[in-house]
């Protein structure tokens, strides 16, 4: 089996009936979100590389099919026309790390219909996960202030797929390492780590311990002192700390309780005995929200490790996302039941200064202060660059922060830029309202 | 490399300093879910089949020691101690399927304190995970009350492989089927799909789309109503129906708007179109708090298709979990700072009527009318029994569900039964916590 069987059924179904209908022609799927999660200002676009790779090695071969007349209870011969296909399509997509905001197309495929419409769902499931990861961990970096944030989600994500994206994702937007040995290594980021209560217990002491640790483990140590009593963890670590000569670079780890009051105490502690350069890494249950509130209150942390809340995106685990086919054969097509109206077309996102964004027909001439978003990154089923590097996305994502109006930042209760349709795209809409309204609810049958 | 590297870094200096200090006796590690979140009367336990192959194939090998000294910045002789390391232990654990109450051990691990320690990230992330969907999934089939439940969460899980649990987990609790292909083929799943708005779209006319589906697709079909207008949208279904001879086994699918008003205008018009044997099906953003709702109304909806917010679990995408060292060298041992005390030692759960259930120690004597949970699984690192089928977890499940009482099926507020500690429990508690407060504060080294 190749990845063609991690589909939903009915695109299997669909495809089917298309190639038997001569349905082949091109056929434009736009994806976008409709409308953002509470307290989310902006959106990072991510997952467009694992989308690439998807759609780069996409083939239906004989195993597939056998699969898909398994599932159907027919034979395989029915569906002999799905056999050998490709995604020969075009990608158009903002690239990674780029801020986006509520309707605007993160990608938009170009391709026969049968090919745009099999490789439906693993595009949505790739870009609406790790866009909504993405942009839960550039709100902790904001929130954190300039403190480091690293990742300890990997036990509580949805599998360990999951948890190597969220190590990857927050690396993206700026975290300073995770606790994920595998996506650390095939990353390269910066790999951390501390120690667990069960150490501490299984010595008995904190002292005996923290002193273990420190003769495995030369080089910077971080010992975790809230098993018993915190700030009696603290005194003890400051004292084995002193003793061994260890200091700058190690940390104390504060996993419970009131975080920014132990903090304080612990700070003191640590000074009081000479540990100045002893840093306080503070865990347990950590959002953005917790942060932002330890950091607006000066708690004397150093460092804050995000896991279970971030990994699986707590508030916000999924988005409102689609990917609506927006033209068949040239013709402008749109769904009209109930709110979920999708404007028709081909389109272009273009920035204009302060996320003053226009969202506008494919062929239309940019604003003279507007920058065109999607670029195109694949053309007859070819990545047509490099695979993009980690770094580089990161440094769009900074890029784009730091245009970023101040309201759109906030953590609780943002301020959201809100993306204008252009003249020609809203007139383009309201025809072909008019002409569903007319001709397809009046029951004629021809298209526009 | 092998999996040893989906770890936190924290497992594997952990693990390299028992090793360094010959801490190698037996522990037990204790995984269980502190409390429930909101709305949830129980728990169904999942994860296991998937903990023991991950246990069964436990080593790590020479590429995982380069891996872990190229993250520790340190020479793969510095770790040579974990080469070779294979998970020995024995495993007791409740079986999937089964249904299991905050506080009670869904799982123990005893085994040389670096094995024990070393697969902590791995098995939480699958049971926390797993039984966080399957108990969601539950909680669907409890509300639509004997109607079909079907996966349709592919799109918008936290990946592929999330999105195959999902598939499966539902299908553990009672599920009828779902949208995803591979999982339907490998778990042997029923299929079902259904055709997307674009379909209707790149025809143009919903006739026309309708017509050409049942020319691809013999047998029943499902078609969707909601592209352009609901209600005009099912007159033409059943007029296609109806022209083509179709009818018993077919189904119109309502995917927006209020599903309960519309079911009840698609009944009518179907009922007089003669079509009293075709079926609705809603989806769009459902989860078992829309199903309970629309099952109370009396909706005439035949079959619920949920997705996203199941796939997801999305009012509580994780569990308040915990893989807690309860013995090291026949010690018990607790965590006694702020509010998250752990009971100590290795423990059995006695299921008594009405779940009145009660937490022991291991070695207790049942209850008269007390079931243990617990069983024995893996010893030696080897599977005990043959892998479960999954229609042996659905029994078991049902089983349990059935016994379940009544105010912990209810879909809002439900009353959460609560499990008691044995009285040794209770008292072994309280011993550990004075020995601590009074050695391991106090400044004593030695150990209870």
């Amino acid at each position: 089996m190749s990845n063609a069987t991690s589909t939903d059924l009915y695109e299997v179904t669909m495809a089917q009936s298309y190639l038997n209908e001569g349905m082949t022609r091109s056929a434009t799927f736009s994806l976008f979100v409709r409308i953002l999660p509470p307290d989310r200002g902006f959106l990072v676009c991510a997952g467009l590389d694992s989308v690439l790779d998807f759609l780069s090695a996409y083939r239906v071969d004989a195993d597939d099919v056998e699969v898909f007349a398994s599932v159907l209870g027919r034979r395989p011969e029915d569906l002999a026309p799905l056999l050998g296909l490709e995604f020969r399509g075009e990608v158009r997509a903002v690239p990674e790390g780029r801020v986006v905001l509520a309707g605007e197309p993160l990608l938009e495929i170009t391709a026969p219909l049968p090919q745009a419409q099999l490789v439906e769902t693993y595009v949505l499931n790739q870009l609406n996960h790790q866009t909504s990861v993405a942009s839960k961990c550039a709100r902790c970096v904001l929130a954190a202030d300039g403190h480091p944030v690293v990742d300890f989600s990997l036990r509580r994500t949805h599998g360990i797929e999951a948890g190597h994206q969220a190590a990857r994702l927050g690396a993206m937007v700026g975290f300073a390492g995770t606790s994920n040995v595998a996506a650390a290594h095939s990353e390269g980021l910066t790999a951390v780590g501390t120690m667990a209560h069960s150490y501490i217990e299984a010595f008995g002491t904190e002292e005996d311990a923290f002193r273990a640790f420190a003769r495995s483990h030369p080089g910077p140590v971080t010992f975790l002192v809230d098993t018993y009593d915190t700030v009696r963890g603290v005194a003890t670590a400051a004292r084995v700390l002193r003793d061994l000569g260890l200091g700058p670079g190690c940390a104390i780890r504060l996993d419970s309780g009131d975080l920014g009051a132990l903090a304080v105490q612990a700070r003191t502690i640590l000074d009081a005995a000479g540990l100045r350069k002893t840093r306080i890494v503070a865990s347990g249950g950590l959002d953005e929200f917790a942060v932002d509130s330890l950091v607006r209150s000066e708690a004397p942390i150093d460092t804050y490790a995000v896991g279970t809340r971030i990994g699986v995106c707590a508030d916000a685990p999924y988005l409102d996302s689609a990917y609506k086919l927006v033209e068949y054969d040239s013709r402008p097509v749109m769904k009209l039941s109930s709110a979920k109206v999708t404007a028709p077309g081909r389109k272009q996102v273009f920035r204009r200064p302060g996320y003053a964004d226009l969202i506008a027909l494919v062929d239309e001439r940019p604003p003279p202060d507007g920058v065109p978003l999607l670029e195109s990154v694949m053309r007859e089923g070819r990545r047509v660059s490099e695979r993009a590097e980690l770094d580089t996305a990161r440094q769009r994502f900074m890029t784009d922060l730091a245009a970023l109006p101040p309201g759109a930042r906030t953590i609780r209760a943002p301020t959201v830029p809100k993306a204008e349709l252009s003249r020609r795209l809203s007139s383009l809409t309201a025809d072909v309202r008019r002409y569903i309204e007319k001709n397809l609810l009046g029951g004629a049958h021809e298209a526009v």
